[in-house]
């Protein structure tokens, strides 16, 4: 099932037709409103007239997550403020919140892109999509909702219920479609398996996304529960879930390429790498008009093709890695800065302790421990006292990255063997 | 501020006759594709040809939520599944989950409903509103965002977050207006008040619903952050936030009369009273598509009025009580029956206890605590037992209300002293 067929399936010249018109508009518009384009662009002497045609993205700056967070709210903002419907924000590190402006066409464009990547998975406008992701700043969950809302099936928006009443529900009202992220759908699957209730779903596929799951935990979920699975990419910064999703045959992520342009560079150095070669993922948002972005560098590891698929779309795809060239942790589907970690840590004062954050998972669900060191003179021994602490060490990580963690209390030589004497966060989970 | 003059200031007469178009309307709709409908009409012997105008709105049969929970999710649906584009949710007594569906319609009308609460409450198109609500199965969140979004104003969806990121943002963003629970409003407000970040914000007005608050508590809101506030009145199990509102004279909850139709009647019976006098409040849903409801018992106890407001609105309005004819307890915004929090607490299994849950509020907002009760032989008193009883306990009230507990343990004799011997549930709040 093809959502746009003129758009997914237009010849490679077409499409680059377009999208080169598409960066000449861009790149006049940001130059003329956006005061930190213009002055990157100005320092390399660059003007909008330079930039005629798609192969010309090379010639423009780069955009980090860093260049985003350091310049505050507004800075990015490419129309005034009036014109901005929605905010939402990506965890930034302490001090400013990473927040990105849409306007109404920005928020049609989500819903086109996400509608495309429903069809990819062969849902419809008959069916019945359960929405499992967080809604909120994060766009995880209301990209999903409007993407399905679009297509005209029906959304059940199950964000904040137990997995326990999800799984009724789902019987209930015959789902037959969820959107979650890949981890928390492993746990939905064995939480089915464990009530015996597989044989009276109606449920047939599962789109999920936020997060890096490997092909072995896919295998598995389609196995418990008998569904197909696709993956979905998004990043909350530069434009929310549904920037590219994986078809029926599975070779790779399409790219919405009409709205994002995807270059590959060489890790840490700006040479664009051949097809099929990994390096860091750089999207241009050649549409949005909020926080228009020119090669916003994601810090994802992936290869690139451009050979066309099965499915007869022919958009370039992307293959994920899983690896993030900066330091970045993402849990639950939310990303931070190891160094976000470290310095949230720091930031707990009146307590005198030493931490260690444990990630791992269980039931294929990201778990957070926090291992507080109880120091020499026992004081944090009484029961009071440790309250206390939990309730500090749990607010300040709930707040940073929006999990409850598991407070425990370990004396500092095990902590200091666990951590190795370096690193206050340990990331016990494996990738692919 | 009127969002909708045409709707919002016709003359009673055209009000009544619209109501009387709107009322024939649902009621052939009702009788043809609803069979619980038809049957309760025919065992009256009343046909739909006998409905002619709003003044035979008493004739109809009722509706409670007992009537919905015991009928199934699709037994109340008025068109085809397909149709249907949302589902929602009301938590419901053991067994059936109480399902709302909602055609585009259905959707599109609650946004208008919202639009004009928000108008009520001098916000529009130029302000950032934040959106402090539950996203998800209850109808506070996305009834909000649907509303904020079709004036035009920027929302941000602050859901999942926490108040300290949710006033940093309100800062960051120059937020001008909020909509959430009012305990949760009072809660944010000591907290802008502790950081002393009164003077920073542009906040200038709250539309605060889904629960009941004393004046007093409003006031001490408006004091506090120097804002206006509104309420707004609806409920998940018939329209979702937004069925009526407050505006700037504060007598009484405007009525969106064109697509509800109010009523009240005396206490336990099928009296209508006077205007002025209190009595259970009952709504017929003139224009709802998915689940429409004749004569809907809402549980709650009001007074109604028609006599014009100062502010040119010719709507009838709602002074809501905070009581409820039924024993419902309404916990941060969710409406629970005392019975379905009892048959919870038996159907914690494994489990040898007595229970007995407190509510009470803590900086205006609700809070839980569980506190169980140790049996004679003691067997709980082991730390790993406790931490079993604790995670049971805490999942099955989140897993009711959607409220994390405190579970704390007692002896049995505390807890039959606060009892008083009976009841397994105490409410310790009290409203006006």
């Amino acid at each position: 099932m093809i959502w746009n067929e003129a758009r997914e399936c237009m010849s490679r010249d077409e499409l680059m037709t377009l999208q080169g018109e598409r960066l000449v508009q861009l790149v006049k518009k940001v130059y003329h409103s956006v005061a930190y384009y213009r002055k990157k662009m100005q320092k390399e002497g660059l003007e909008p007239g330079d930039i005629r045609r798609i192969e010309d993205l090379s010639k423009l700056p780069f955009t980090t997550s860093e260049d985003l967070i350091q310049n505050g709210p507004f800075e990015f903002l490419a129309v005034p403020q009036s014109e901005i419907i929605r905010y939402h924000s990506s965890n930034a590190t302490t001090g400013t919140e990473l927040i990105i402006g849409c306007t109404r066409d920005d928020i049609e464009i989500w819903a086109e892109c996400v509608a495309r990547c429903i069809y990819m998975a062969g849902l419809g406008r008959n069916d019945t999509i359960q929405i499992a992701h967080n809604y909120g700043l994060f766009t995880g969950g209301l990209g999903a909702h409007y993407g399905a809302e679009k297509i005209g099936a029906a959304v059940v928006p199950s964000s904040t219920c137990s997995t326990d009443r999800l799984i009724k529900i789902m019987k209930e009202i015959h789902v037959t479609g969820i959107m979650c992220t890949p981890s928390y759908l492993l746990h939905i699957a064995k939480a089915i398996r464990n009530v015996r209730e597989v044989g009276n779903l109606k449920l047939r596929a599962a789109i999920c996304g936020m997060e890096i799951w490997p092909e072995k935990m896919r295998k598995e979920i389609e196995e418990m529960l008998g569904i197909r699975t696709h993956d979905v990419y998004g990043l909350s910064e530069f434009a929310g879930l549904g920037v590219a999703c994986d078809c029926e045959y599975h070779k790779g992520l399409h790219v919405q390429e009409d709205f994002f342009a995807a270059e590959v560079l060489r890790k840490n150095s700006n040479i664009l790498v051949k097809d099929g070669e990994k390096g860091e993922l750089v999207f241009t948002t050649l549409q949005r008009e909020g926080t228009p972005l020119l090669r916003y560098r994601t810090g994802d590891i992936a290869a690139l093709t451009r050979e066309q698929c099965g499915c007869g779309r022919t958009t370039a795809r992307i293959d994920l890695f899983g690896g993030k060239t900066n330091d970045t942790i993402v849990i639950r589907g939310v990303s931070v800065f190891r160094l976000q970690l470290e310095s949230m840590f720091a930031g707990i004062n009146d307590v005198h302790a030493r931490y260690l954050m444990r990630i791992y998972r269980t039931a294929g669900l990201d778990m957070v421990d926090v291992m507080v060191g109880l120091d020499e003179t026992q004081e944090l021994l009484l029961a009071q006292e440790k309250d206390f602490v939990k309730i500090k060490v749990t607010a300040a990580v709930r707040n940073l990255i929006g999990v409850t963690p598991n407070v425990l209390f370990a004396n500092t030589e095990e902590i200091a063997r666990m951590a190795r004497g370096v690193s206050t966060v340990v990331d016990e989970r494996s990738y692919r």
